[in-house]
């Protein structure tokens, strides 16, 4: 029972509420101050509180001492790793038993604001009576048993709880990683783990390998077209081409062995949260009839129990399929014609004037377009029974790639392939990369920016209105609490249900890729482009996420999840859409004649390699029962045993030691 | 802690020792005799000994009550899966944690097999002196602390050790079984599965399963051929075609769920199996600097450990690369020329008569090639630095099916794209598949029989040359020890070290599934031959288990390994071939002509292709130094705390019951 590794000191306060702002006068009448109760209570569940004024509203800033912290994790039972690679039930006493983060600390900042969420919500009415509050003029009560903060945030008088930027690690973060350009893609990857979480730590790491591993390319895009290789001319981009396509398998290849170490650094048990995963699935199986099952030990000779998970897997498979497919017929049927509609009048016009009335209508149409899908998919994914969050986030994921993927490039493959012209198509896809990211990183970045200025400059307005001070003395935000609940939140374009900001970052990412990647032999300097654009776009990320934004909430994830999947699928299109654009390219006096026979023969085989690698994300190779049984005991007899298996890790422990 | 719930009975005699036959009037005299020694120390450690004394040798019968076996196996720290999906050292006293197998007992055919081994090998010389011991006139030392059977076996006394059938077992087995004719591909599987262990179960029940799944492609394979389209003639074959691979690729998959749940019902964690092999990687790091690295707990922050790790692992990939390279070249630059010059000798020449010379020839020719290749694969791969025996085993797997796919298909592929002549084609398929499965089948069955017939004639006629009776009394075998003693052994063709006779049974089902698939639509009838074929199949192996041959040693395997990875490259390859065999049979004319530049991007978009989806095998996703990281602390861990853990599941165990 060794001491905690920890220091006991008090953190930073890292958690904010938001209060509405009364007038100084307003005082408690009979019923209770809410804000001064709500203030008690979270003294009282041991948390340091700190209340601010601030000009649009006030603030109840939290921060919790480690003793707090661990007595949460202990209440709501947090899985945890421990040194035996088990994830175990985390008990305050046997500290020991548990991996400490790399930084040295006991919990990883997704632990601790789960623990911070657990307390604050957790605080409840446990007198025998309902407790009423007042708040300004209005007046509730606080029923038995029920959470004070839901009740707030139900009456609007907490109106939100978010995230507080930790000043001293920002600072230093901005300095160290933000602006910091001494080496082009070097990132301090696990102080950003540690600030931000392990998603948005993950996905620095991959852009950061990505760029690196973009000089490759870029360099030899650069020799093809600098180098006259004379007589040899003919071999370069088919080199060019093999040269590339490997070097993307081999990237992604290796970015999972660098995903693996990265989580063995950061103590995530990969294999473990995979199994973590797979309990999550069992939800649907906390039916009374099942826990019976289990505990009647009868598993095996319940055929109905088995039977019913049978159907409940394969009536999802179905739902999935069909969704799918609406997905993909509206992809083909309303988006396929719209965008080659585009792509052929841009063609035909003359006149750059309309050109650009018809690039800005355009513009205007997909943006609605997009929005429209991504809600359809949203709805579609509530209706199928996808096990687990991380399952729906995925089936969102590709969904909305679905639709980015044909309006992206459907233009491009109009022009590499229907009218050969593949100076045209350069000229679109540094229009396109150039251009379009450029913009886009401009948008990413001052869109933020102008919506906080414009909340500020309203928060200070409506403050001199109040004031009626006409003129001298100046009204400023002078806390950094009440800046940073002005800055907006990083959300998804589509949806905030499932998806973060990150969603439209990889989302950037992988179009780009897909671009690069796809039409590499019309245009091997695109690389150099990419490279340039990523080595800007690593900083203009982490100051975004520094500078302009809230701090994102801590998620939870051990992957790049459904993205390394769409990345595989990007370099099987491009292995396919080379050769095509290699055929263009050589066969310059069209003389290649393909017999209409043999071209269906060849899309037959294509459809069918393509069946044959992607028909193993339908059918799972567990069967439901299969994983429900294996499972079954496993989560009872953790409970059982953990404290047993602790103290005997502990035990273990310091003997190593 | 409940009683144990398997019966004390004891079980039949399971394990045989085969001696030499010496007169009767041998006895001891100074040195003890050491088959006197033998018997009682084998008494000693509890097992049932019973001597006969047969025509060709002498034998010792044993067989071991539980409590023995269950001795032995705490003795040995036996890993065993529990009730909360954990594999523990098992603990007699505990015995209520442990899963019983589906047919009650505790112990599978395999873990008593073992324990048998660890009893028999186990016994040593535990005086303070050497013992001599004698036999027939040879006088020899058991060192202290020797094995006795090793001694023994060195000194030929003892001359073999091998399990024995069950008579009782066997004949059920027989009746239920390979004698039941009553469904076609019915098998009592779980009854298999205790009588021969794991990797013989999964063989029948994937033989079982594949022989019932090709009965659609067998039907729709005759009315291809039986039915009128009639305008719709055309496009019979793609549809066909189309089928068939879905109908391969669902098989594959639906195979992976059944094999899963076949592991749940036989109690074998698929996971945890998986894990467990990974522990056994890790055998080279059984290093002292690794161990001490692990005790000081100093794992991360020695990168000289990692790098260490690191050069071990890329030096075996590259090893790995090295060999797979050398058997590539050697069966491109020696087998297919040879294979080439032989389908064109047999084209060319007209006379019948000079054709079976060229056939046989050809037959003995292979024979030795094959040979040659198998025993260069085995010592390629003894270089190899293969993680466990497993791992080796796969590696001579695809190196041996290497050679047979070009043996077996390069005249066929000959026959179909230089001559475009599918009625040949279809001739040498029926030959092939009809004749060689025919006679492999026979020989399969009839040459252990030979063996085993020769070997009877032999002892007898021996032992009557002893006698010395020229004519009256019979010499007859009499008991079962000695004539299965005389049965010939279960092993492969090439080398007994890695595998055991399922490579051969599983290399006829491979070869067979590719002719089957690759060839589909120059021949959908041979879906029938081929499901003709497999129902007798599946009975003639097992009676060729049953009745030719000793009892296979039991083997641990959770799934079919190697071959699954060949059947699925197969059905890739079918989808290729099969799109040349219609463009074969639709281009009659010989009129689509496909430009040089055309072919040679659809073959480099061919070879990219495969490189994507082949190149993961070299290149793990996990780094060697992030799976050491992992499992670091397990085994220590889980030794220490193995016995808390037991005692709390039996309880856990006892109240849910």
């Amino acid at each position: 029972m060794g001491a905690p590794p920890v220091d006991e000191e008090a953190t930073g306060f890292e958690v904010g509420i938001v209060l509405p702002k009364l007038p100084r006068a307003a005082a408690a009448e009979d019923g209770e101050h809410c804000l001064a109760l709500l203030v008690r209570e979270l003294e009282d569940v041991g948390l340091l509180v700190d209340r601010v004024r601030g000009v649009p509203a006030e603030f109840i800033k939290l921060s919790a001492p480690m003793g707090t912290l661990g007595r949460a994790a202990a209440e709501m039972q947090m899985k945890k790793l421990t040194y035996i690679g088990m994830e175990l039930q985390f008990e305050w006493d046997q500290v020991a038993a548990f991996v400490t983060q790399p930084d040295g600390s006991l919990f990883s900042w997704r632990e601790r604001f789960t623990c911070f969420r657990y307390l604050i919500y957790g605080i409840v009415n446990k007198m025998d009576s309902d407790i009423s509050l007042k708040f300004d003029d209005k007046e509730f009560h606080w029923k038995q048993n029920e959470s004070l903060l839901r009740r707030l945030e139900d009456e609007g008088v907490v109106k939100l709880v978010f995230p507080l930027h930790d000043e001293v690690k920002r600072k230093q973060l901005l300095r160290n990683w933000a602006l910091n350009w001494h080496d082009f893609t070097w990132q301090p990857i696990d102080e950003v783990y540690s600030y931000f979480g392990t998603k948005i730590a993950t996905y620095f790491a991959f852009l950061g390998m990505y760029t690196r591993w973009l000089f490759f390319p870029a360099v030899s895009g650069l020799a093809t077209q600098l180098i006259d290789f004379g007589s040899l001319q003919w071999l370069v981009l088919p080199a060019f081409f093999i040269f590339v396509i490997s070097w993307a398998v081999f990237f992604l290849q290796f970015w999972k062995r660098k995903n693996s170490a990265l989580l063995a650094r950061w103590g995530i048990n990969y294999s473990i949260a995979e199994y973590k995963a797979s309990a999550n699935e069992l939800d649907p199986l906390r039916h009374p009839q099942f826990v019976e099952c289990v505990e009647e030990k009868k598993f095996d000779d319940a055929p109905a129990e088995k039977r019913r998970l049978q159907r409940n897997e394969w009536s999802g498979v179905l739902l999935r399929i069909r969704n799918n497919a609406i997905i993909v017929l509206g992809i083909i049927c309303l988006q396929l014609p719209f965008e080659l509609a585009y792509a052929h009048l841009y063609e035909k016009t003359e006149t750059e004037a309309v050109r650009y009335v018809l690039t800005a209508a355009y513009l205007v149409a997909i943006q609605y377009y997009t929005r429209i899908g991504g809600k359809v998919s949203v709805i579609l994914i509530k209706y199928e029974n996808n096990q687990g969050e991380q399952s729906s986030a995925d089936s969102l994921i590709y969904k909305v790639f679905g639709l980015y993927f044909m309006q992206s490039y459907i233009g491009l493959f109009y022009h590499a392939s229907l009218y050969r012209d593949i100076l045209r198509l350069r000229k679109v896809l540094i229009q396109r990369l150039v251009v379009s990211q450029v913009l886009e990183n401009l948008i990413e970045n001052s869109f933020p920016y102008l919506k906080y200025s414009y909340k500020k400059y309203k928060a200070v307005h409506k403050k001199r209105q109040e004031k009626e001070s006409p003129s001298g003395k100046s009204v400023r935000l002078t806390t950094r609490v009440e800046k940073e609940y002005l800055k907006p939140s990083y959300t998804a374009s589509i949806g905030e249900e499932l998806e973060d900001g990150l969603f439209d970052d990889f989302l950037e990412l992988a179009l780009q890729f897909g671009m690069i990647m796809m039409f590499a032999c019309a245009f091997p300097l695109i690389f150099c482009f990419a490279a340039l654009n990523n080595v800007t776009e690593i900083r203009a990320d982490a100051l975004k996420l520094l500078v302009m934004l809230k701090r994102p909430v801590p998620r939870a994830a051990a992957t790049i999840g459904a993205w390394l999947n769409i990345f595989q699928f990007l370099i099987v299109m491009a292995i396919c859409t080379n050769c095509l654009l290699l055929v263009c390219l050589y066969d310059e006096e069209g003389k290649w004649r393909i017999e209409p026979g043999l071209a269906a023969i060849l899309i037959m085989e294509h459809a069918l390699l393509l069946i044959k690698f992607g028909f193993s994300h339908f059918v799972p190779e567990e069967p439901a029962w299969v994983r429900a049984n294996r499972v079954r005991y496993v989560a009872q007899a953790q409970t059982v045993c953990s404290k047993q298996l602790l103290r005997s890790i502990s035990k273990l422990d310091t003997k190593w030691e």
